[in-house]
């Protein structure tokens, strides 16, 4: 356990995770709107040496016009943008696999990656919306099965495309007129159910071989996806039994896909307050509790729930909600939020104050050391192999994280004081990807 | 005409236009491969006070493996890591209506431009080969008239896209909680042939309204989609007579869509070899010719032309080549070439002499006087608004026209001596773009 190291992706939205962040005195609102908020975020978190940073995303606005400051930007643009301004941290984008094409996403993915040197990671979803259905043609979400069956699909096209060129391809011989060496440049000549692609892709590999692929839903497709594909993993877990269980669920999968506990982080998501005193912090939390629209919050509420809430009294329990089997979008966020309600009896009122922070994620109001013990505890109880950090509003929230927690996890040898790679499958401490045809040459090689 | 401005926009390619400018002495290859070597293009572009910066694309490789050197990285992205390093210079990419959906191009353009403050634009390309269709489930190229039909329905939705949110959507009114005005972000509700997309986009609008829209195409469609959509056409035109020709065909059609002849910029294409004596600039180019190798450029002129010439004979004339009705990838590279090889009675090897520089693009060596008089006649003699100057390599053929040719022009009255504007729209002259939602209320007030 000694060489384990804790991992920190700064999970980035808006002016903060807290949905009445913006309305908040330690909050400018239109710096929602600039890019250079976001690149100075990255250089925050470089500063405190993270892992990454990290963008959701989805293809639509809403489901509430009035109200959308989080999709602003598309996150690999922004993210190249970010790559720009740093040396090191690592770079995450959300993108769908059921409202683009393999070839054209493995591109831009390839090219974000070489662009920032090998520090790409793509977080993989299936976009769970009517709303972002709407805009591709159809008139509601596809199934769940069927968005991860093209999902499954859609990364053995990728990995291919990404494979297409082996590191040595390249020889760029001037005198005798040879740019690359054609045997190391291979087709995919993938055919299947939903794709038909030729390759090869038109981007050489980066330096880490190909971009880091993390994944974040925790419904049974999901996690099956995960322990096949996914190098990190985003969760929300509300107690440490329960993250725990997940913890051992997540990685007990990997054998039965070949692969090895390490190969996979596990970070759940914190919402962290932090102030010089439990008292501040706890008073800085309900601040922000304060703010909150309970119109806005119900209509997110039913969104999630799939029950229309908008006229539901505020001071009475959830009503009965549709079976987790009725539900085609976010299976996960709807279990996470039930069992929240079901599990403390929970009020509506009180169960938007819970959800207000970080929409399930877990919130925690606390002095740099008790966010640090709470970290190390999950970190050495089975819980996580690190964290998904959620400011609740930025870049204040990102800045007291990085200049008081990180430091204590440094002197207490959990985390890194400078970075001993400059790839984002070095800071995971994922092993090197290996391009499958080399591995095909070298076998061949050795008989 | 004392206030027509010259626009000057660096097509980037690789080292370089030239086919054979990675063997040249004055080229280090491996700076194709180099994100840092298009940032620093950008900012050699800047400081000479360009219009813009602009990047091909395709979506294969080849038709050759062995030297492919120049679709290394995805132009959005690419561009995007130029805006973040860069203030004021205009940031064009490719991008194919074939292959994309409407929303999430019209958002990574959003992006971009909102990224850059108002610098993107978007060079509408349709996507002419066989392996690029490979990559997308299609035996083969679609026919040209329907990749247009598409590329039509494809720019309307886009263009409402980009009207979804009018310029003082955004309130940001922390107190009340109100983020932005439902009623000035609109749906798109588009219904038709190729798409159905609801909207509204989740970027809101940039600096500078929508991207600048841009095309190449010379082909009958591709001059009705210009007059229809283009606010900047790049074209490859060989003489002056023939560059007059094609302005005066492309000004004229724009009444037709009640557009203004100013409403668009005519920039063809000039593969500058630059020295201080022209014999010093015409030894340059012989230098590049003399490293063409033979074989890659019969096979890239077989590619053009339809027809296999691999094992044709180089100092024979072209053999008999297909009609243009049989091509349905690059009719106007097709039609260039033919009348190139056919109009001035070349053999194969001079073909491939003149193509190598810019394949097809006009070559011209001269001193910096001379490039400047002859960008001069075009500009005053009704051939062009402008130009669309390829350096033959790379970063060199850049910098040598910026010190050398710009400061010319600058001197004569042609050329801007510093930015008047910060974004494309406003470098090209072009009217302030309207948010045609505005515009209804406009009329409804004064109605």
């Amino acid at each position: 356990m000694t060489s384990r190291t804790l991992h920190l992706n700064a999970f980035l939205m808006g002016v903060g995770h807290h949905e009445a962040a913006w309305r908040h005195p330690r909050v400018d609102p239109a710096r929602a709107l600039d890019a250079a908020h976001y690149v100075e975020l990255g250089r925050i978190a470089e500063r405190g040496r993270l892992d990454s940073v990290f963008f959701a995303d989805g293809l639509a606005v809403g489901p509430h016009v009035h109200r959308n400051t989080q999709a602003v930007f598309e996150p690999i643009t922004l993210l190249t943008a970010i790559a720009a301004a740093t040396t090191h941290v690592g770079l995450i984008a959300t993108a769908s696999t059921s409202y683009n094409e393999p070839y054209t996403l493995a591109r831009a993915f390839a090219s974000l990656d070489r662009i920032s040197n090998g520090r790409a990671g793509w977080n993989i979803v299936t976009s769970g919306s009517d709303a972002e259905a709407a805009n591709f043609g159809l008139d509601r979400v596809p199934a769940h099965a069927a968005r991860y069956g093209r999902a499954t699909e859609f990364l053995d096209v990728a990995l291919a495309l990404w494979d297409s060129w082996e590191p040595d391809a390249i020889l760029q011989d001037a005198s005798s007129g040879v740019f690359a060496d054609p045997a190391k440049v291979h087709r995919a000549d993938h055919v299947g159910q939903h794709f038909r692609v030729a390759g090869p892709l038109n981007v050489p590999a980066s330096p880490q071989g190909r971009p880091v692929l993390v994944q974040a839903g925790s419904s049974e497709s999901g996690k099956a996806f995960a322990a096949q594909y996914a190098e990190a993993v985003f969760t929300a877990q509300r107690t440490l039994a329960e993250g725990q269980a997940f913890y051992a669920d997540l990685k007990g999968r990997l054998a039965g896909y070949g692969r090895r506990p390490e190969d996979l982080a596990v970070l759940p998501g914190i919402v962290p307050f932090i102030a010089p005193t439990t008292a501040q912090a706890r008073a800085l939390e309900q601040e922000f509790t304060d703010l909150i629209s309970p119109d806005y919050a119900l209509r997110q509420l039913s969104g999630m729930l799939g029950v229309d809430l908008t006229d539901h009294p505020l001071d009475a329990p959830l009503p009965p909600v549709p079976p987790i089997d009725a539900i085609e979008g976010n299976k996960s966020r709807y279990q996470l939020v039930r069992d929240l309600a079901e599990g403390e009896s929970l009020t509506v009122r009180e169960l938007i104050a819970r959800l207000g922070g970080g929409r399930g994620h877990r919130t925690f109001a606390g002095t740099p050391v008790e966010v640090a013990d709470e970290i190390q505890r999950w970190f050495e109880q089975g819980a996580a192999d690190g964290f998904n950090v959620m400011p609740p509003y930025l870049p204040g929230g990102l800045e007291v994280f990085v200049e008081t927690v990180v430091p204590i996890l440094q002197d207490r040898g959990l985390f890194r004081r400078e970075y001993d790679g400059t790839t984002l499958r070095e800071h995971l401490g994922l092993r090197p990807h290996v391009n499958r045809y080399a591995v095909e040459e070298a076998e061949r090689a050795a008989g």
